[in-house]
């Protein structure tokens, strides 16, 4: 597939042999900027197993052929291609070269893409037995020394080299270090193994990084990927022309700080000791960063003046998100506050023993609590995320790795540095990392092996982007708040006009805000409901109406377009059910299980309304905006979660720590326990509390 | 792409005019049985916004382009293609009809691929304005009535129509029921809501579901599925050919039971009926089923007799699993002693209050266990697994699909019978569903947004599959136990001895078995090496060296491939280590987090051991079998687990189980505990213990 981009390329082809064996590559060279993205093909046609000899004669067979290919699918998108058959001989003569760039320069500037290929029907035959790939791999080295001189001669902006492998690893891919190389800078060269030469994807990267790296010297950038991935294939292009991270990238500059591997590596580092610490020493950290807040706020206060100024001159933030990333002094001593709660938190969160049972004598198992891991946290530009969730992985014992909101990139960055000062004073500085803002979610998801949970803390839509992005990797939070109000018909008004409005319209753009009012029927028509609907309309709250309620109405609002929608702003849906029962069917089918609630004096119904709905908080005659980490008494809250393993409601400080099991034996094996062995176990639970280290049975 | 696979096929296509314009559709007719899957490319040029009467022109002026294009890509694959031009009324005139008949069984005769469209040049023109879509719509119609005439003329197997959604929904897709039905009965066609005309996919496919309606009555089966999906374009074709489950299928016959999706259903409202009966009730019903298992023997083994017997004729069992799969009245009294305390463990298990807080007065929170939903849980040949995994869900309140190995199916469907009356006794019976043997793993995935948690038990190979296939549904299980065992400079040998036999030998297949013996650098060439290597000779366990200990040795034996390796058989890596210290780095970096051993007697490294190392489960000179539900106490077990979050090592009931949280309130808002509000948030932590239901301040 080609999108006419504006872009010029040209393509260097390895068809002719290939087209009538094994695999067909394609070494796509895109110049001057890139333009363009081809689909390549692969044929699985067996190998026909043809001389070596033969293989001239099969590239003049098979060039034709490969040019129709490329000029049907060309021609599908209106762009013209030209073959060009070179040798490396021609880059030898001044003469020679200098024509041929004239041509492909005129070519390109008509639009049209040069493919270009070794004339094979001259080259001097491939010696016989100089390797086992034969043809092909010679072949392949030809068209990407072929490629890079092209590259080079022409000044292209990118090579792209694409291999049967994802790119370059730092050992023959398969082995048990093997990893692949994001960013290849020229002197890392030693630090790269290559397989033998028999394998043809390693034996052939050698090869390639020769020639990248030619032409990098040559001032043209060098992407090696996979074109055969069948998933990607057609995207791979794109996607390296986009800029994301795919296969190795060859650049002659090394930035500055570490590669986000490096810090995942540090991060987890430093986190082992940090969860080594005692838990008055973690305390101790929060407590000197929630000084540093009060201590430094000048400092903190003028980065965050330099990134509201910028905001501001952007003029694309919305009031609400200036709000949100402004600091003032008063908000800089309630976060300390805050800080100040989470480090009593932390005395009893790691290591706390929540099960202690005596397996037999002397084998003495306990289950207690550690930390995860390493997080991600990724949240938006509200800079005052970076020291709670901080503290909140400190407190925890978690490794952390921070992605915030570029908006707020100086604030964020003070902030940060605070932090690490915070930690230095016990050795663990590295425990939390910022990760660039010029990382993208996707990639940092592709450390699925290095991190063990994401929170994301921002608008429904970050959190369901990360769900979708998140592969594999837990992330802790909800990307929907349909909560529903239930109004039974034996609800008290006065409460009913209370908590309605409250769960409105107390702070609408709130997860735990009502998106659904649902109403018994026999309220219809009463003075209650024109009490309801006075109340709406005097909040300005704008009512989408169910098709049952629109049914019972002569001037109906507005129809709801779907039962589940979050509107996150003054308006809702009205709907109306014939009993509790079925308003609870009604939630079960449209809600996504955050947070419900009945209103009704009647504690049957209530307790069956409590008992039967399925969600993770369920309130009967209160708010649904209670449903919060604060106001539930858990103090900092990660999150909520609408998950239905680990966490689930407002999550605190505990939904940051697993378990681990420790079992104190004394050469204790599980053949003493067997029908003929010599012990019984005892299971004996005993009472959990400080971890038992050094109080053992003395027997 | 087209792979030779000796089948037959014809191509319908529409390309003629859509290959100028905005689409490029593809409609397939694959016939006598089908041959191929062919790429179908998708041209994004911009609608040049030719008018209506100029589809024709456009239609002549296209199709050599687009013959030019199948040609190019069937040649890569050495295929022929040849072109046939038909209308409408070629199929009026009996002899053309024959005519066309035997052209097109001449070419599929010669192994050419006709590709078949309509003869646009010479059909009456399009009625203006009969349709907002003018020419697009009105070809694609006509290609849909022509492959579906076609593919009854040729007497074709199967007919595959690609369209740019899924395949047929039970109401426009979008809309908040719509759901896509993945087989269609002729007789189901009034539960269909086509949308207006006006939605290309919708108004599209009734066209598409009447000829195919035409199709099924001629004899040929049809699948409606989506040809534009950019990620599974390409494997669509082939997917459907190997009868996997993609788009809309349709059927004469209906099947005898309730497809998965109803069972689900099924599953999870019986399943609410289930968590809302009383402990006692559940634990009746398991009582119940315990004793069913007794009294209905004879019926029990009689089915595994059946099972029994086909393996032994079919003669692909292993021994061992030949073992596995068979039950003995030994067997089924145990496994009713088993069921019988998880009755027990039952009385305990949802509802239970883990955390009571007064938040305000007369605002009170508890937060409360309660069932995770519907579980799915897999299981090989094994039949014991059933009444077992059904007990804990039972026991849990949760829901369960069950899906058994096929060698077991006439023993499974018996204890699952059994299971059903069981769970009669009180109203639930279909809270436990057996899927059918032929539902695929990845077609159970796809109900992700029904199953929420999948428990796979079995080998890790079963294990892995599952985690690869479970996109966005957790699974409870490990995939990997690469255990070591650290022998540490100051261990005591006999315990070595013990510890290190038992760890390895006592069961070697057990994920908790020891896969790599981490021995001390001076414990080399002591006796304590040479009785440790004795041992190892006496049991017959083969060593493979790591790189470092091969170094220290002579004659080494052979080398490990890699550290990071589950032999699962009397097999072991041996590596040395400098300390203790070291010891924790090489298990962290090989290691899959299951459980590790340190064997010394020394407390202090010991205690560091334990507290450094991040597994799952880390045990002082005891034998790495001890990792077991059973051993550690917690009655029956659900798995280990490796995952870091939810729940970790040896699983009991409680990895089954979430919670919910209830908040109780008397009119309560979040406004009053606002600045200028009337209450103050207490948050005061009460005793846990039973519900609280009824027992409300008087006030």
């Amino acid at each position: 597939m080609l999108q006419n981009q504006g872009r010029e390329m040209m393509i260097v082809t390895s068809g002719a042999v290939a087209f009538g064996k094994q695999r067909l590559r394609h070494e796509i060279l895109l110049s001057q900027s890139v333009r363009q993205a081809l689909h390549s093909g692969h044929s699985q046609l067996n190998d026909m197993s043809l001389p070596v000899l033969e293989a001239r004669a099969c590239a003049a067979a098979g060039q034709s052929g490969l040019m129709a290919l490329y000029e049907a699918m060309f021609t599908q998108y209106s762009t013209c291609t030209a073959q060009v058959l070179v040798t490396n001989l021609d880059f030898h003569d001044d003469q020679k070269r200098q024509n041929l760039n004239s041509t492909l320069r005129e070519l390109l500037h008509m639009n049209i893409v040069p493919i270009i290929n070794t004339n094979d029907a001259v080259v001097p035959p491939p010696e016989p037995n100089s390797d086992l790939q034969g043809v092909n791999v010679i072949s392949i080295k030809d068209n990407d020394s072929l490629a890079a001189r092209l590259a080079v001669e022409m000044k292209a902006d990118l090579l792209i080299a694409l291999s049967d492998v994802e790119g370059l690893y730092n050992s023959p891919p398969g082995t048990d270090d093997a990893k692949l190389i994001d960013i290849f800078y020229p002197g890392d060269q030693q630090s790269i193994t290559y397989g033998t030469k028999s394998r043809v994807g390693i034996g052939g990267m050698e090869a390639k990084v020769k020639a990248a790296l030619w032409a990098l010297h040559g001032g043209t950038s060098v992407v090696i990927a996979n074109g055969t991935n069948p998933k990607v294939t057609g995207h791979v292009i794109t996607d390296i022309v986009e800029g994301k991270k795919v296969g190795t990238f060859f650049s002659e500059c090394k930035p500055a700080g570490p590669s986000v591997e490096e810090q995942t590596e540090m991060a987890r580092r430093s986190g082992r000791a940090l969860a080594s610490l005692h838990p008055d020493q973690r305390s101790e950290i929060i407590c000197h960063l929630a000084d540093l807040l009060t201590e430094r706020k000048e400092e903190i206060l003028a980065a965050n003046k330099m990134d509201m100024d910028l905001a501001v001159s952007a003029g694309h933030l919305p009031p609400a998100m200036l709000k949100r990333l402004s600091l003032s002094p008063a908000k800089l001593n309630s976060l300390a506050v805050g800080l100040r709660q989470i480090a009593t938190a932390a005395q009893d969160s790691v290591g706390r023993v929540l099960r202690r049972t005596r397996v037999a004598h002397n084998l003495e198992l306990e289950q207690i609590t550690v930390p995860i891991g390493l997080l991600l946290v990724i949240f938006e530009a509200r800079p005052d995320c970076l020291p709670q969730v901080s503290t909140l992985a400190i407190a925890s014992g978690n490794a952390l790795l921070l992605k915030g909101g570029k908006e707020a990139a100086n604030t964020n960055h003070v902030l940060h540095q605070l932090t690490q000062e915070a930690l230095s004073m016990h050795g663990v500085k590295e425990a939390v990392q910022m990760v660039s803002t010029r990382e993208e979610v996707e990639d940092l998801c592709r450390l699925d092996k290095m991190i063990d949970l994401i929170v994301p803390r921002g608008s429904s839509q970050l959190v369901r982007d990360i769900q979708r992005a998140a592969k594999g990797i837990p992330v802790l939070g909800h990307s929907e708040g349909i909560c529903h109000v239930y109004v039974d018909s034996e609800a008290s008004i006065d409460k009913v006009i209370k908590i309605v409005r409250d769960s409105k319209c107390d702070y609408p753009a709130a997860c735990n805000a009502m998106e659904t009012l649902l109403i018994h029927r026999d309220i219809l028509r009463t003075p209650m409901f024109d009490q309801i609907i006075d109340m709406l309309r005097t909040e300005r709250v704008k009512i989408h109406a169910g098709p049952r309620f629109a049914s019972y109405l002569t001037f109906s609002p507005s129809e709801a377009k779907s039962m589940r929608t979050e509107y996150g702003e003054l308006e809702c849906c009205m709907e109306v059910v014939d009993s509790m029962q079925e308003a609870v069917e009604h939630i079960h089918k449209y809600g996504s299980s955050h947070t419900d609630v009945i209103i009704t004096e009647n504690e049957d119904t209530a307790e069956k309304f409590l008992q039967q709905l399925d969600s993770a908080c369920v309130f009967w005659n209160a708010s649904s905006r209670f449903a919060d980490g604060y106001r539930f008494g858990l103090g900092a809250e990660v999150g909520i979660s609408t998950a239905r393993i680990h966490a689930r409601g407002p999550v605190g400080l505990e939904g940051l720590l697993t378990t681990k099991w420790v079992l104190r034996g004394d050469g204790h094996t599980v053949a003493d326990f067997s029908e003929h062995g010599t012990m019984k176990y005892l299971h004996e639970n005993l009472p959990a509390g400080q971890p038992l280290a050094g109080q053992r049975d003395s027997n």
